[in-house]
C-alpha cells in the first residue's frame, strides 16, 4: 500500500493523460475546466487503493479510477444546475461560466465518455465491472431525484433521508474500492467486503459533512451555519423535527437575522437531542465499516491501511 | 421485409416491456412520460428495419432498437430544456410538467438504462455495437452544442451548419440502420453502406425540415414561418446571408407584424435563390441516399423497400 498522496499523484497523471476531441470548444473545454478544478479525489484514490488491498494498481485498476473520477464530475456538473450553485471550490460552476446548455452537454458528454473507457477493460470481469457500474450510475441518480423531492416535502423520516445519502454519496464510496478490488482479481466476498466498508464510511462521511455545517470549528476556516441558514433538511434539522422540535424550529425559519438563527437553531438542536443523536448514527455507521473491514479478509498491512484511512475520513474537522 | 406499420407495432411492444423501477416516482415517472408521448418512432422502426433487410429481427435488433428509442428520448428530455420548449407533441414537456432537475436526471438515468440495455446482447458484435453506439452518442451531444452555440454567433457558414444537422440528426438515422444490420450479422460493408444511406437521408431529411417550416402547404395543418418569426438560423436564412441578402434580412429582424415579416422573408429566400439552393441541396442527398443504397448490395426486395421508404420520407410535406 502507497501514501494516500501517491495515489493523488497516480490519479493526476491518469487525469492528465485522458484524452478529449478539441471542439465544439464548450462542450470539452467544460470538461476539462472541472476536472481541472482539482480537489481531494478521494474517490479514484479509493480505487487504487481497493486494487492494491487486493492485487495491485494494474491497467483495468487505472481505468475504473478515471471512470469513477469522470462520472463524480459528471454528477457535479448537473447536480450544480439543479441546486443553483454559482461557485464551486471557489471558482464559477460549469453553467455559470458558459451556460446551463452547456453543463448539461458536459454532463451527458462525460457520462458517455465513462462507458467509452470502459470498453479499454482487459480483464475477465469487465462484463461485471460494467454491470455494476450502471447500477452504481442509476442509484446516484435516485439519491439526487430524493434529495431534489425533499425540497418541497413537508416531512422526510430520518430513515427516508439516510436511504438519500447512502444512494447520492455513500454507494459511490463503496463502489469505488469494490470497482479497484475487482480490477485487481480480488476475490468476490473481499471485493463485497470492502464495498460494504465503504457505503458504512460513506455514510459517516455525509451525516459528519451536515454535522460539521453546524457544529464545525470556524476557526479551521469553513464558514459553518450555511444549512440552518437555508432552512436544508439535514440529518440534524430532521432528527429534531422527529425529537419534536417542530414547534421551536418554526419560530426560526424567517428569522432577520442569520447570526441569531444559527446560534438559536444550534441551541435546538443540543437540547432535544438530534445533536447526540448525529454522533450516535455517525459512530454506528463508522463502527460498520470497521466491521466490514474485518470480514474482507484482507492482510494485515491492507486491513490496518484501511483502517487508518477510515479514522483519516472519521476524524476530519473540516 | 414488413410494413412500416407492423414494425411500429413491434417497437410498441418493445417499448410496453421496457422495466422500470416504481420509485422514484418522478424520475422514472418521466421516463414513462416521454416514452408514452408516442410520435412516429422512425428511429427505432428503422432499427428494424436494417436488421430485415440484412437477415432478420432478431433479440439482439430488439434490443438495439429499444436503445435507440430510449437514446433518442434522452436527448429530447434534456434539449427541450436547453430550447426551453414547453409543448411536445402536444402534450407538456418533462421539465415544464415536473421540473428542471427531474428532466436532468430523467434523460441522464434513460442514458444509463441504454447502456444497461447493451449488456443484454447476446451475439459476437456486441462490443462493436457498444462502441459505435457510445461514438454515436458523443456525436448527438457534439451536434447539439454546435447548435447552441450558432444561437450566439454573428456568422454561420452552411458548412458549419450541415455539419451540425450531420451530428445533432442525421448520424442517428444512419446508425439506426447500422446497428439493425449489425444486429442481423450483415457484412461490413453492407452495414457501411446502409449507415451512409441514412445518413444522407436524415440530412434531406432535416434540411426538409427547416424548408417546409416555411415552404410548406399550410393546408396539410402544420404552421408555417415560425424559424422565420423566431429569426432561427436555418439552412434558407444561413444561404441567404451567404448569398448576399444580409441588408435585406436585416430590415425583417425587428418586423412587428408576424405575418409581414414571413411573407417578406420568404420573398427574399425567393429572389436571392437560397430557396432553389435548398431544394438542390435536399435532393443531393437524396440521391447520394440512393446510391449508398445502390452499393450496399442487398436483395433485390430489400433494395426496393429502403428506396420505397426514403421516397416516403423524401416526399413528405409536413
Amino acid at each position: 500500500m502507497k501514501s494516500i498522496e501517491l495515489y493523488a499523484e497516480k490519479v493526476a497523471q491518469l487525469i492528465q493523460s485522458f484524452q478529449l476531441p478539441p471542439k465544439p470548444d464548450a462542450l470539452y473545454g467544460s470538461i476539462r475546466y472541472i476536472f481541472g478544478l482539482g480537489g481531494k479525489r478521494l474517490r479514484p484514490v479509493m480505487v487504487l487503493m481497493g486494487a492494491d488491498a487486493l492485487g495491485q494498481v494494474n491497467h483495468d485498476a487505472e481505468i475504473m479510477a478515471l471512470v469513477v473520477e469522470s462520472f463524480h464530475n459528471f454528477s457535479l456538473m448537473h447536480d450544480d444546475i439543479m441546486d443553483g450553485a454559482d461557485l464551486r471550490r471557489g471558482q464559477d460552476t460549469v453553467h455559470k461560466k458558459w451556460n446551463t446548455a452547456t453543463a448539461i452537454l458536459g454532463g451527458d458528454a462525460l457520462l458517455v465518455k465513462t462507458y467509452q473507457l470502459m470498453d479499454q477493460l482487459q480483464g475477465n470481469c469487465r462484463d461485471q465491472l460494467r454491470g455494476k457500474y450502471s447500477k452504481l450510475a442509476l442509484e446516484v441518480c435516485e439519491g439526487q431525484q430524493m434529495d431534489m423531492d425533499f425540497e418541497t416535502m413537508d416531512t422526510v423520516s430520518t430513515q427516508e433521508y439516510l436511504e438519500m445519502i447512502r444512494l447520492k454519496t455513500a454507494v459511490l464510496m463503496g463502489a469505488a474500492l469494490e470497482f479497484g478490488a475487482m480490477a485487481a482479481q480480488g476475490g468476490e466476498e473481499a471485493c463485497t467486503a470492502l464495498y460494504h466498508f465503504g457505503v458504512h464510511l460513506g455514510m459517516a462521511f455525509q451525516i459528519k459533512d451536515d454535522y460539521l455545517d453546524c457544529f464545525g470549528d470556524a476557526s479551521f476556516g469553513k464558514q459553518t451555519g450555511g444549512d440552518i441558514v437555508q432552512n436544508k433538511k439535514t440529518y440534524l434539522y430532521i432528527k429534531a423535527l422527529e425529537l419534536g422540535a417542530a414547534s421551536e424550529l418554526a419560530l426560526w425559519v424567517g428569522a432577520r437575522s442569520p447570526a441569531a438563527k444559527v446560534a438559536g437553531v444550534k441551541a435546538v438542536f443540543e437540547r432535544i437531542g438530534a445533536k447526540r443523536e448525529a454522533e450516535r448514527t455517525m459512530e454506528q455507521y463508522y463502527r460498520g465499516a470497521l466491521q466490514h473491514l474485518q470480514g474482507a479478509g484482507l492482510g494485515n498491512e491492507a486491513t490496518e491501511y484501511m483502517a487508518a484511512f477510515a479514522a483519516q475520513v472519521w476524524m476530519r474537522q473540516v
